[in-house]
């Protein structure tokens, strides 16, 4: 059997289904195939608002779901954003705000059932830390202010304009291990600031690693309020109780999801009845009545501070996506159903822009949220709509119940929702698969808490694409052997009883063969055949003559591939060798045949398997040796 | 046959094998193995030195050769280094002091026999440019001086360390196609620039790019001087046709290696008849005898220039460095030698560190002059030394002679050399083999052209990394399909008499699973069994119930890898389908083990062979189909 060269397809045809494995691997244009221009609308509409496609067989039994599952996470949702706005140094209100409008457009555009839209913490804490650095909050939080909103704009332009020109895989390329570490570095550092409040602490350092934050808070232990600490631990205490408690009971979700708010009051009635805001426990204090004031005149797009807004949003932005898709993904695949992730990316950037014209700052899903309306039994975004009148509901009446909450409670709730994102089991889990994984999530989180959150970050981006050009850059190869009494060839190493081939060194290069990794393999394969003839050399069996290439792994090449495979052909020839190629795929068949190289190596030393290309070798090595005369051009005519 | 699970392998020693293969790929230290430590001590000072290696066995025969090498290479080197220095905004001086020192140096530490040192017109244009950006020459040319010697300083610095840490596979990142572009655009861009001296314009654009500099040319048109244009443009002809000829007759190497000082000597001679000088055509003028100065003390180690002096080192000295290891590397191969990609950026970045302290500015391995040495028949590195002290003479004794030179003669040099390095012919090649390396080097090209050097380069560097980064996240998947009276799979759209197998899909997946293409990989293999239910639908065959996964050219797998395989396993049997594995690598039969994935998906569902597999599913499904009431697990029993 011959290895077919495949016909060659115009330019333009494997353009096409290059960009579309590139862009559209989800294949979204699906469903439209082959339909009626009224139902291709309805479908369009549908793929661009899916609230269409579920409100219309929506019923009573699914809002009964929905409810409960909405007013939780309103719970939850209500001191949580009132805790995040403190951290990302903005108005308490503006956590109220931001889980009000978003979800509403979620609920029309978002194609998850169980994302609960709202701010993070380590999103919150990068936007305090970015646009810390171009304007005091507290000298001037008006500019501060409008300045978080720009970010937020941007932020929902970046994300919406990924999803819209099919980006979205730039997201795959934060590896899993990286986000374990980066997350887990964020939430302790987001801990660590709430020491602050904790101890009652009124200077604190501006820097967030565990450096700086260690020396503040222990070059001032006179300053600690033991009334603060108290209360601050006691709560910590409850919460995490609480979440234990849900954890071994899944029935009693709700009994860590409400235990926040639980907290709050509990806290408020406190502070109202013993006075203790005037012995050193800090509280919200006022919260204005009322829905979101408009904010888009507020918008910043003047020099010199439009830079920093931008970076901090395309910074928070992407990261607030990675949250929102992963938590999106994890959470569809459990109920089994399609999330089309650029699909996402547009909801959540929209949802971002409109609340940046409605004051209301980054928002995404997070983890912790979504998993409370998942565990609440949501059947669809209608909790997020819930979740969305319960808020502005408080916003029209409660607001003033907020003004005796003590800040230390607030630090409290972030810090028992801190503790659950420091996974050190999916840590252990990488260190037992996969050391190199554990590595990087290592370092991820080393970056963040003795470096900054930046720092961290651009560590752990640098280290998955630097892990990428590695794998490109140095993939593996075998040593083919044959396993005893069959006709498969394995690599020796993982079988150890598959035996070496007399006069032949067969090779599997495991990778396609690219500019990256084409002088590393020239060289790699001339090492293989120096330690073969070695090997030989001390066992006294036939001489090496032919060196056969498996190339089924070879996905591709690319011109500095062909140069390489041309080179290792001289190589050979020079030290009197065969090069013999198995099985090479389509696309470097393709290739080879239009720069001459099939020519060049010449078509009869090009086999479908390796089986038979030792075959061909074997046949050539008995019949040379029984009459050494003959000279291989003879042998191959009687062949 | 069962699929191995390989030996657990302690830690320490996989990661070693990791930093060996990454590090050290061409296992420089074999030489070493099992030797005395006297001959060890020999082996390492001949490592480092190669002169040691080579000089005993010198012979006058081989210096005969090396000395006309050696003769041909200056020639060329004294206008060239001259017309080089002016292009950099340095003194002319500078080019012959730096064919001097470097070469000695190199002809010690390098291990090439063809490289001929000197300076290169694409790292003089980038550092005019780049250092031309902090300083200007004109009006601080001492300053200017000084930060030239400091970049290449940095520049040898870096390169040094480049090859002390192993780290030359940065280098490989450019890939040929990168180099063709970016080369090619940079020729050009040098050509434009000497529309100055050519048309004798006084005033000049301090831009590079096509645009700026065409404005320049015909906004000025009456300030042509017609004098140095017809000299000009005789010169070009003249240095074209000589070197047309030498290409076309090979034996008359030395007419084209001769006619840049020929030049020179006839301009020189026609201006001082002439008086030229005195009616708008520009010479050179004073040239400093004596050899290098000292340039140690004028090195710049101080805010605010040393910033623009370190950017301008990196930046020069990686691109030198990928010409002289690229031109070292392709005449090792010519001549069947061996060079090691590290030990020569160790004596490359030498001998501009060297350099930088003797008044010399970036030097490294030109194309065009090591062919000439490589045509002129050289035998090792003697030619460099034999260069060096014809520039030495020529700097003790005839630099008065370079007073008359009329600038357009150097010109003239510049844009033919310029002209043999647009490389229209491997652009071609490029075209015709792979389309997207030809978008590659356009890209590159236009970019250098159009905006900048640098922006050229960024754009060339970004695109390579962004096409590693797409192969690897977007890697192939093939159905395969049964080879008509063999036991052969193979890809349908390579072998399309391949058959399909009812009830089953097989797919082939071409690359190893990583975070970066792990969720591509999972959306793209459930699209598979769409299609092929939807195929099935049409055909009426038997439904699918088996999908087969040939794992064979997976040569690794990441922890995300492994998540993915989980869920493509739960996605399956959501749909009734059986996930199968087929040969799975030790590598990734080892990280499936630590995940208990072997077992989750059963040992009995992985095989050996894509054969094995397919004969074991076709006997599950004649006997459940005979006998429909017998589940699974009764049938396995009776296997």
């Amino acid at each position: 059997m011959k290895v077919a060269i495949p016909a060659a397809q115009p330019f333009s045809k494997s353009l096409k289904y290059c960009l579309k494995e590139t862009f559209f691997p989800d294949d979204p244009l699906r469903q439209f195939k082959n339909q009626p221009p009224s139902k291709t609308f309805l479908l369009a509409l549908q793929y661009l608002f899916p609230v269409f496609q579920w409100a219309p067989r929506y019923s009573l039994h699914f809002f009964k779901s929905d409810l409960i599952a909405g007013i939780t996470i309103a719970s939850l949702a209500i001191p949580q954003g009132i805790s995040y706005a403190k951290l990302a140094n903005l108005p308490p209100i503006l956590g109220l705000y931001s889980s009000f409008v978003p979800p509403l457009i979620y609920a029309m555009m978002g194609s998850s059932r169980d994302l609960a839209v709202g701010t993070v913490a380590v999103g919150s804490l990068l936007m305090a830390s970015m646009l810390g650095r171009a304007v005091n909050p507290n000298d001037n939080p008006t500019l501060y202010l409008h300045l978080a909103f720009t970010a937020t704009f941007f932020a929902g332009i970046l994300q919406a304009s990924l999803g819209f020109f099919r980006l979205g895989f730039i997201v795959d390329f934060l590896s899993h291990a990286t986000i374990v570490g980066f997350m887990g570095g964020a939430a302790t550092v987001v801990c660590l600031q709430q020491l602050k409040s904790i101890l009652g602490l009124e200077h604190f350092t501006h820097e967030a690693d565990l450096v700086s934050v260690m020396r503040s808070v222990f070059t001032q232990t006179h300053e600690w309020r033991w009334e603060s600490a108290v209360l601050g631990c006691a709560f910590i205490f409850f919460l995490l109780i609480t979440r234990y408690f849900s954890k071994r009971q899944p029935k009693f979700f709700w009994v860590s999801a409400m235990a926040p708010l639980t907290s709050v009051i509990l806290g408020s009635i406190l502070v109202y009845v013993t006075h203790a805001e005037k012995h050193g426990v800090q509280v919200i204090g006022e919260l204005k009545k009322g829905l979101n004031p408009v904010s888009l005149p507020n918008l910043v797009f003047k020099a010199p501070y439009m830079g920093t807004a931008i970076k901090t949003g395309l910074v928070t932005g992407i990261i607030a996506l990675a949250e929102g898709i992963a938590v999106g993904r994890s959470f569809a695949m459990y109920k089994n159903y399609h999330i089309d992730g650029n699909k996402e990316m547009i909801a959540i950037g929209t949802m971002n822009v409109v609340g940046s014209f409605t004051s209301c700052y980054l928002t995404t899903g997070p983890f912790s949220r979504s998993a409370v309306n998942y565990n609440a039994g949501c059947k669809t975004a209608v909790s997020n709509i819930v979740m969305a009148i319960a808020v502005m509901l408080t916003l029209l009446f409660l607001t003033p119940l907020f003004h005796y909450t003590p800040l230390v409670v607030l630090s409290a709730i972030i810090v028992s929702a801190m503790l659950g994102l420091i996974d050190y089991e999916a840590a252990i889990h990488l260190y037992k698969i996969d050391k190199f994984d554990f590595l990087v999530c290592l370092t991820a989180y080393v970056g963040v808490v003795f470096g900054s959150v930046e720092i961290g970050l651009v560590i752990a981006v640098a280290i998955s694409v630097l892990r990428v050009l590695l794998f490109v850059a140095r993939p593996r190869t075998f040593v083919l052997g044959n396993i005893p009494n069959s006709e498969v060839y394995r690599n020796v190493e993982q079988y150890p009883n598959a035996n070496h081939v007399a006069g032949m060194l067969i090779l599997e290069i495991d990778a396609p063969i690219y500019f990256a990794n084409a002088s590393y393999l020239r060289e790699r394969i001339t090492r293989w055949i120096d330690d073969e003839e070695d090997r030989i050399k001390g066992m006294g069996e036939t001489n090496l003559q032919y060196v056969i290439l498996d190339m089924t792994a070879i996905g591709n090449i690319d011109t500095s591939g062909i140069s390489m495979l041309e080179e290792v052909k001289k190589t050979a020839e020079r030290r009197g060798l065969q090069l013999v190629l198995v099985n090479p795929g389509s696309e470097v068949m393709k290739k080879m045949n239009k720069a001459k190289l099939v020519e060049k190596i010449g078509q009869k030393w090009i086999y479908l398997t390796v089986e038979e290309a030792v075959g061909a070798c074997n046949f050539m090595l008995h019949t040379c040796k029984a009459n050494p005369r003959k000279d291989e051009s003879e042998v191959w005519n009687n062949v």
